[in-house]
C-alpha cells in the first residue's frame, strides 16, 4: 500500500500539534456564515436556534386576572361586610374564560373562574366556598382588599422585557410563553445542512456484510444523532471507498449540497494520503494534528468558505474532535451559545488516574457519575482504549484535565462536561 | 350556568386530597398495560425504551486490535533486537480493516494500522515510526513485549456481559455499542398513543382568532412535547367545547384511539360538572384532588383499562400533575425506569420561601440555578402564580417541599430536579 507512505517514501507523521482554540482562530475567519433565517410558527419552532431578540408585546396576563373561582368584585362594596352584617349583593352575569370588556357598577359582582378576567371597576374576587348564594345574589360575610385573589396585569411578565435570546434554543416552556404573548411567529435558523462521510472500503451499513469481514459504520449514526442535538439536519450519510476520485467526487458534492461536511477515519496517519492528501489540495485552509487526547489526529479544513471536520475513527477521537472542534463551529455558525447544552456538574474523582503520554495536551476522561450521600457527586473514571465504544455509553459525561496535569488524584475536585448534544442530559443515577 | 353547581345547588368542593402515591396505587392496578414491543434496527431504536436486557454477543473487540499505524509481530522474534543489533523481518503483506483469519510465520510481520485485527500468532505491534523499512522489509532495534500496542480481544465488552437493561431508554452511543457487538436488532416499546384533549369553548390553536377574545391553547402544545420527551406520540390534539355530548365524544373517541388520554382545563371545581362528570360516568375509578400544589385540583380516571389524567388549566398545575401523576403512569406503562429522565442537583436555597396555605401537601417551587464559586449551585425560588408560564420557561427545575414544612430557609440544602422530558436537560448555566 504505497499510498501509506508520503513522497520520501517514509510514514507522515504529524509534524506540530496545535490546541483546539488556536485551530478555531485558524478556521472561523474563513468560514463563510450563511445561516437561514426562518419564520415558524412559534410552537413549530420548538428545539430552533432564535435568530431574534424577543421583547413582551404585551402584559401577561394582559388584564387582571382572578386566581379562583367565585364573584369579581369590587372591594368598595365590602368594606363594611361581617359575619353579623352581610353584604348583599346582585349577580349581573357570569364571565366567560377569556371574555373582556366587561363592566363592574357599584353594588353588583360577576360570577367569575379561574384564570377569568376581571371586568372592569372589580379590583377583588371573592372565593366561592365563601359566600351564600341562591344564584342572582351573594352574601359577603367579610371585607375582602383590592387585589384580593387577583393575579394582577403585567405581574407574569411586563411589556418590553426581554423574554428570549438570539442564540437561545427554543425549549418548549418557552414557546408556550412566546405564544401566550402574542408572539406566533418567531425568526429561527434552519438546521445546518450537514453531510457525513465516513472513508474506508471495510465499511457496511449492512448487518449481513458486517457478518462477512466488513466492518460496521456504527460511527455515522452517532454523530449525526449528535448532530440533531446540535440544531443540525444531516442530509446525507455515505460510505465513501478508499479511491482517490471517491474521495474527491464524494467531497465536492458534499462540499456543494451542505453547509458543513464531517468526515470519520482516513485521518490517521496511516491513511492520510487519501483523504488528507485531497482536502489539502482543495483546501483554503488545512490543519492537522490537536493537542487533544483522545483525538490528537483530528483536524479540520475550509473549502470553498465550508468547514470540513475530519473525525479519527477511533471512537473516543471521533466523539472528541466532535465535541471540541465541530460542535463549537456548528454554534458558530448557527450563532448559537454551546454552552447551554453543556451541562457542568462538580464532582469529586473516584480513582487516581495517571497520565503517562501527551502530557502537554488537554486530556479527555469519560467518568460515570454516582450520588454519594455527604460527597455529592462522585465521577468514577472509564479508562479505555480510544477504541471503546463501551466507556462512553456507560458514561455521563466527561472530564476534561487540563495540559501539564499528570494526575488527577482520588477526592480531587472536578468538573463533568454533559454534552447534552449526546444524551439530551439523561443521567441514570439514582440507583447506581 | 348551571352547570357550575351540584345537584344540592352549592358549588361542588373538593372533600379529600390524596397523596400522589396514594392516587397511583389506586389507578396503576386497573390500567391494562398492553405495550407493544416491536423490533427495530438498533441505529433507528434510539430514544426508545428498551424492552430487553441484552448481554453481549461476543467480545469487544472480538480480536487482538492494533492501537497504532506499525507492524504486527511476534514478540518471540523480538527478544534480542537493540540499537546495536537489530532484528529484520519480512513484510509479508498488509491487514485490511476488518480484516480476519491471517497467519503470521516466525521471522515476518504483517502491516497494520490502527483499528486493525491482528493475525493469529501475532501478540505485539511496533509502531511505524519506530521502525526503517523499505517497504518489504523492516529493522526492530528493542523488544516489544506481549500485548503492547495491542488492544485485547474482550477488553471492552466480554461476551456474555449485560451491556444494556430492559426499561433504559436506548441513547444514541448505547445504539452503537449494541451494533457493534453485533446486536442489529432491539425490542424496543413502541411509542405509547397520546390524545391530548384541551377543554373550553375559549380555546383556539388560530392566533387570529386569539386576538378576537379567544384563548391560544398554548398548553397542549408544550404537553405533547413533554410527551415526546417520555417516549409517547402525540396521536391526537383536539379542542373539544363546553357541551356534555361534546366531552362524552371526545373522551370515547380518545380512549378509542390511544393508549392513555391526558385531558387539559376542566378540572377545576367550576367547570366539573361537565368534564369530571362525564369522567365519574365513564370511568372504573375516578379521583380528584391531590395534596400537590399547585396541582390540587388535579384528577385521573381509568376508563376501559386506560387511563385518563385530569390536567388543571392554570400551567404551573398543568406541568406538575403531568410530571407526578402522567409522568410515572407512562413509566409504568413502557416499563421504563422514570429516575433515568430526572436529573437530581444538589443546590443551595438562593432566597428565603415562607407558605401560609396548603401546608400538609407537597409544594412545587420552580427555580432557576445559578453557579456561584464557593457555593455550587445556587437555586432562586420563580415565586409566582400557578398561572405564570414565565416562571417555569425561565426556570430549570423545581424543588419539591414537603408536607408540614412551612419555610425554607435562605442557605437551605435542596435538591432541584429537572425533568429531562421538559428541556432535554439544556440549563443556560453559564453567564447567568
Amino acid at each position: 500500500m504505497p499510498g501509506n507512505r508520503s513522497q520520501d517514501g517514509r510514514y507522515r507523521r504529524i509534524e506540530a500539534f496545535i490546541d483546539v482554540e488556536e485551530a478555531l482562530s485558524q478556521l472561523i475567519p474563513r468560514i463563510t456564515v450563511d445561516r437561514k433565517v426562518v419564520g415558524k410558527r412559534t410552537r413549530q419552532a420548538m428545539w430552533h436556534v432564535l435568530a431574534e431578540d424577543i421583547y413582551a408585546l404585551r402584559d401577561s396576563p394582559p388584564l387582571h386576572m382572578s386566581h379562583v373561582d367565585g364573584f369579581a368584585a369590587r372591594s368598595d362594596d365590602l368594606q363594611r361586610a361581617s359575619q353579623d352584617a352581610p353584604v348583599s349583593l346582585i349577580v349581573l352575569g357570569s364571565i366567560g374564560p377569556g371574555e373582556s370588556g366587561l363592566k363592574l357598577p357599584q353594588g353588583y359582582v360577576y360570577r367569575i373562574h379561574t384564570g377569568g378576567y376581571l371586568p372592569l371597576g372589580a379590583d377583588t374576587v371573592i372565593p366561592q366556598e365563601d359566600v351564600r348564594t341562591d344564584g342572582s345574589k351573594i352574601l359577603a360575610s367579610r371585607p375582602y382588599s383590592a387585589l384580593e385573589n387577583v393575579v394582577p396585569a403585567g405581574s407574569d411578565v411586563r411589556r418590553g422585557e426581554l423574554v428570549a435570546r438570539s442564540g437561545e434554543v427554543l425549549m418548549p416552556a418557552k414557546a408556550s410563553l412566546l405564544e401566550s404573548l402574542g408572539k406566533y411567529e418567531v425568526k429561527v435558523c434552519a438546521p445546518l445542512r450537514v453531510s457525513v462521510l465516513s472513508f474506508g472500503d471495510e465499511l457496511t451499513d449492512d448487518p449481513a456484510e458486517a457478518g462477512r469481514g466488513k466492518v460496521l459504520n456504527t460511527h455515522a449514526a452517532l454523530i449525526s444523532e449528535m448532530l440533531r442535538g446540535l440544531c443540525c439536519e444531516p442530509v446525507k450519510m455515505q460510505i465513501v471507498p478508499d479511491r482517490r476520485e471517491a474521495v474527491h467526487d464524494s467531497l465536492s458534492a458534499a462540499i456543494g449540497e451542505s453547509d458543513l461536511v464531517i468526515t470519520i477515519g482516513g485521518s490517521s496517519v496511516g491513511d492520510i494520503d487519501l483523504v488528507g492528501a485531497e482536502m489539502r489540495r482543495m483546501a483554503e485552509v488545512f490543519l492537522q494534528g490537536l493537542k487533544l487526547q483522545p483525538g490528537r489526529v483530528g483536524g479540520a479544513a475550509v473549502i470553498e468558505g465550508k468547514p470540513v471536520i475530519m473525525l479519527p475513527g477511533l471512537i473516543h477521537s471521533t466523539v472528541n474532535v466532535f465535541n471540541y472542534l465541530a460542535a463549537p463551529i456548528i454554534a458558530h455558525m448557527l450563532q448559537m451559545s454551546l454552552e447551554q447544552l453543556i451541562l457542568r456538574i462538580e464532582a469529586v474523582m473516584g480513582e487516581r488516574v495517571e497520565f503517562y503520554r501527551w502530557l502537554d495536551f488537554r486530556r479527555i476522561v469519560w467518568v460515570t457519575l454516582k450520588k454519594v450521600l455527604g460527597l455529592g457527586f462522585v465521577a468514577k473514571p472509564n479508562v479505555a482504549d480510544a477504541s471503546n465504544i463501551s466507556s462512553i455509553s456507560f458514561s455521563h459525561g466527561y472530564v476534561e484535565v487540563p495540559p501539564h496535569k499528570a494526575v488527577v488524584e482520588v477526592g480531587e475536585k472536578v468538573t463533568v462536561s454533559v454534552p447534552l448534544w449526546m444524551n439530551r442530559g439523561a443521567i441514570i443515577v439514582a440507583g447506581s
